[in-house]
């Protein structure tokens, strides 16, 4: 397909992005096109925003933003076989080689030649965004635009919080931004027994008490999470720990949180070191910890599919906010505020 | 404690019971006593009724039958260390021998010299019952003394339903008879997504609807169950087939409803030979199969208590029937007719 | 390329092979063409050799039989990208259609459009064979074409005997064929302790006994398999029971000489039916039984590399005969007669 | 057993051991005396001859240390029902309480009420040991007291290094004392392809070269241990990294050398902090870590003995010096050096 398109443009190493009338991307023989319906901002997008270093160091300006995303495919390439024109698609943004060790052995997710799609690549904050079809997930008849949009960071939170199951299990989730809540939904309808939850935007925490009755908040400027969480759990600790603030002191009471032989789940970015008494909190507990990064494809994609199919979690009152694709800046500001739940942009 | 109690006594190989006075019994140093409170009806019990072959080679009259149970500690031998007289405690049926392979790692419930409690000793249909301090599960304040007389069936049916996880997975459980119900209820609690149940028992399967309204359920009586299971999945099956009823044919379609990489858990005594199409419904399909017995000690029974502590499955209301002891053999009749759900004594 | 081969073809339902010249396949874009190397006799080509109805019932003579192979890319279609002409290559023979639920949920070996090559495709028996490139296994330099037509079947018993690890446990393993052999070669290599071997055929067994010395061979015609095993076994019995004989009854003997919670692996087609006495060998013994089919795509072929990278396990002297194409009838014969080893054909 | 015997005893906080006449152990109804045949020295007998402050906290002086033994049981109290008067046995040093969560979840070595045998009670350098029969370990007849002193730091090593099979795999190990010297033993025996060993001290790398010419020595103060190990891994790290030498900088190497999706296994008392890049290393890498602590009792003195039945690895060479009790300082001294293998010492 010929023509321009309007796209969110970061344009330079320089914080912000712009809005530009852009080419619409040429296929290759194994991309599809797809018309993008609904987009959803995620961290890093609002660190690209913000030209944060650890992220700058990956990306090559000119490039169009976005990668959480749903929307019609218009046009395949000449190899494309699976996928056909009309297709409603979401798509999963770990675009793997396909070739290397990681791929070869169950895990292209963390392929040793990953490129990420919005970041590496033009990506979705735009009319059209071109795919592998390899990364297409075919969205069943009755899913909407805006559930196809966040299909990929309730993967996101799936993989990290279901590397073992939680069946009758204790929860604590830190950070309660919309992956967070995500992990919370997930693990409430598979069957956590005591979930807590620990967040300091204040904002964030009256959306997520009303989102979830059951589940214990706690604001750690205001409270001690070490003490609350011994004391609700008998002196015990719980018996697993997600990690999705990014914080190096959240991370360090996740381990304190943590009961004898406990698991600790790490998603969160945490960038800046954080020193931990390893002795202490790791051997003589006997800890198992996690580090997760993006989705199994499409193990996770399945299994956030399976989950919505139990009808005990619905993620769409997590979309707190909707804007049109020329209201990026102020929606990516918004969503950087710790004020909103997803934030979703329309083309 | 000295005296005579009312017992129900299997006295000979002949079918049926008797209701007798005898005596209270002598506890050894490492035993406890236990006012029996509330008994529960198992499958077992009808077998030793009925002087089934099967079972009647593994008992030796006269004793007292009966083991699923709840009650207060009215005396504790000079050994004993952890339970206190007045603890109110349900009781694991499986006596280990400590010391043998098994109970060395980490298996007791699998003992090589295992003693079952009312099958190859005197058991809880009486007044008073003794076991070893060992197999005492103290209740929380809270339980009733229904519910720690229906905990060991309970552990029955989670520890070979959860084997592996059911969190988004589709599950078939074969027999609605109390295990089978306290299966649904378990996999239901910890996020199933669609569950189907069979039975052939028209009141059974009558009951079992009322209780569960969101399954699927089949008498394959009726309607072919793997036609059905399989046009539900979409022709894959089912992730989890749980065999409950000891039929031969349930096992039978058990395979055949099974998904590709599925797991079928083996929970009820088939006893008659069952012929296997083995490359077909194994091997091709690369199922997994989990012989199930008893419960791991403690860890299905902490794992019972995180269950309902997750208020998602009440198992109170699959207790149908309640008898004095003294009614016993006509409890015993109407649980072996299979319109009844749990079936409970009071001594 | 254009041009005639020679090739080993099956040309009706009727038993036997005919050596013909054909047309050197055709290649699709996404397909590579290979110049076999050398190629070895399965279970499969005899079956198909001898017109064994089950077989039979999955094949469209005429075709060119043989899968196992070696050799190298001579050709590759125009969306090849991975594989090069010179290219030295193994092939996976599962061909996965790679958009089904198993291939999306990392088990394309278990494919439900499964095409296998050389049986419902033709094959390696032949001058030069075509597959897609997706199930091209570049070989290590040092890898002879010997060792690379051998490590599929390596691969099947890798697979299925570690399915779960060996590491200080007592294997059985029935039957010595070939794979049989290469699951001796890899359960010892990997630490087992005891490891017990059982065969009929009597050259098989003298020249297992050469390969491994260390093993405690059994011909169950002589001697009774379960009385010895569990003698060696202090009563207990093996961790881990390896079925590949496809022997209705040593898939019973495999669940009698197992220990309580043992495992027992079936890789061998048992097409017969096999009564099984399951609340004995199953429930009562809280088996775990797992079905195996081919090998995980590529986890097993790298698993097959490192075990050959430890040094410990060499398999080329269970190749044990070698034969022009020219001779394949004369070679499958052989294989059928159960006194050779592995045996394997350059065309 | 009344009367006096000869014992090291840690008299106060102060630095220093002293031998001692002291009464021998007074026995309770559920232990035995045992008369010590061999005992070995452990690192925490090395931290409690220094009086280093981590350690002192949990001691009570007067108090005979050590906790690493095999002898002969002399007498045993009332309630003994196992263990009979002429047993060779070696002890479990992690004495449980029995009743907690963690004793009856599967772990009582990791057991809330934790007593550790020659830590937190009178201990093993001395004529005569009391224990409580449930840590008696019955030694096979064909052990040495040689062989059996040393069973508990082999379990140390099996049991992080266990945690997840190592068929196949690359490994490194950090430190080679005599816990990593039995880690190289289980892991070489068990089937791991590259191993690759990290030690400072060089009459250790010394010692260690010579027991296993296969692996790969690198001494981190002579050669880049990253950059080797990368190396000679084609770029991917290994699969496997158990961190045994407590050293911050050696654990911050385990996670730089380790593959994506790899395992780190931390046996080593790290007491320092250790500053952590977790983005990099533990998320960005989907790494797993496990904490390790004692042994699983006794399923690890089950593997333990299976590995010494593979006939692939005997420890005892790793014993490398033997002395009598009185000369217990000069034995500790020399062990504290890192010159030596294991330290045995003969009451």
């Amino acid at each position: 397909m010929k023509g321009k398109m309007k796209a969110v443009v970061k344009t330079s190493q320089a914080p912000g992005v712009e809005l530009k009338n852009v080419d619409i991307p040429t296929i290759g023989p194994k991309d599809v096109l797809i018309k993008v319906k609904a987009a959803a901002i995620c961290g890093s997008d609002i660190h690209i925003y913000h030209s944060a270093p650890g992220i700058m160091r990956m990306v090559n300006p000119p490039f169009t933003l976005g990668h959480e995303m749903s929307g019609d495919v218009v046009e395949t390439g000449d190899m494309v076989t699976d996928i056909k024109k009309g297709d409603k698609v979401a798509v999963e943004t770990h675009l793997p080689c396909g070739h290397c060790y990681c791929c070869q052995t169950g895990a292209p997710h963390n392929c040793l030649n990953l490129v990420i799609f919005g970041v590496e690549t033009d990506g979705a904050f735009a009319e059209y965004a071109r795919v592998p079809e390899v990364v297409c997930w075919k969205l069943p008849e009755n899913y909407s635009y805006d559930l196809g949009a966040i299909l990929e960071p309730l993967g996101v939170a799936m993989h990290g919080t279901m590397v073992e199951d939680v069946n009758g299990k204790s929860v604590a989730v830190f950070g309660c931004g919309p992956i967070g809540l995500f992990a919370i939904g997930t693990v409430t309808a598979f069957g956590a027994t005591k979930v807590f939850a620990l967040e300091v935007a204040p904002k964030r925490l009256a959306m997520a008490r009303q989102l979830f009755p059951d589940v214990t908040f706690i604001n750690p400027k205001e409270q001690d999470p070490v003490e609350n969480i011994m004391k609700a759990t008998d002196g015990l600790g719980v018996d697993v720990a997600i990690e999705l603030s990014g914080s190096p002191e959240a991370t360090k009471q996740a381990f304190k949180v943590l009961k004898r032989e406990g698991r600790v789940s790490i998603i969160g970015a945490t960038t800046a070191p954080v020193e931990l008494d390893i002795h202490k909190d790791i051997t003589r507990k006997e800890a198992r910890i996690y580090g997760s990064f993006g989705r199994l494809i499409w193990q996770t994609w399945w299994q956030v599919r399976n989950l919505l199919n139990t009808g005990k979690f619905d993620p769409l009152p997590i979309i707190t906010h909707r804007f049109p694709l020329a209201d990026c800046a102020k929606a990516i500001e918004l969503a950087a505020k710790g004020e909103a739940g997803k934030v979703l942009l329309y083309p």
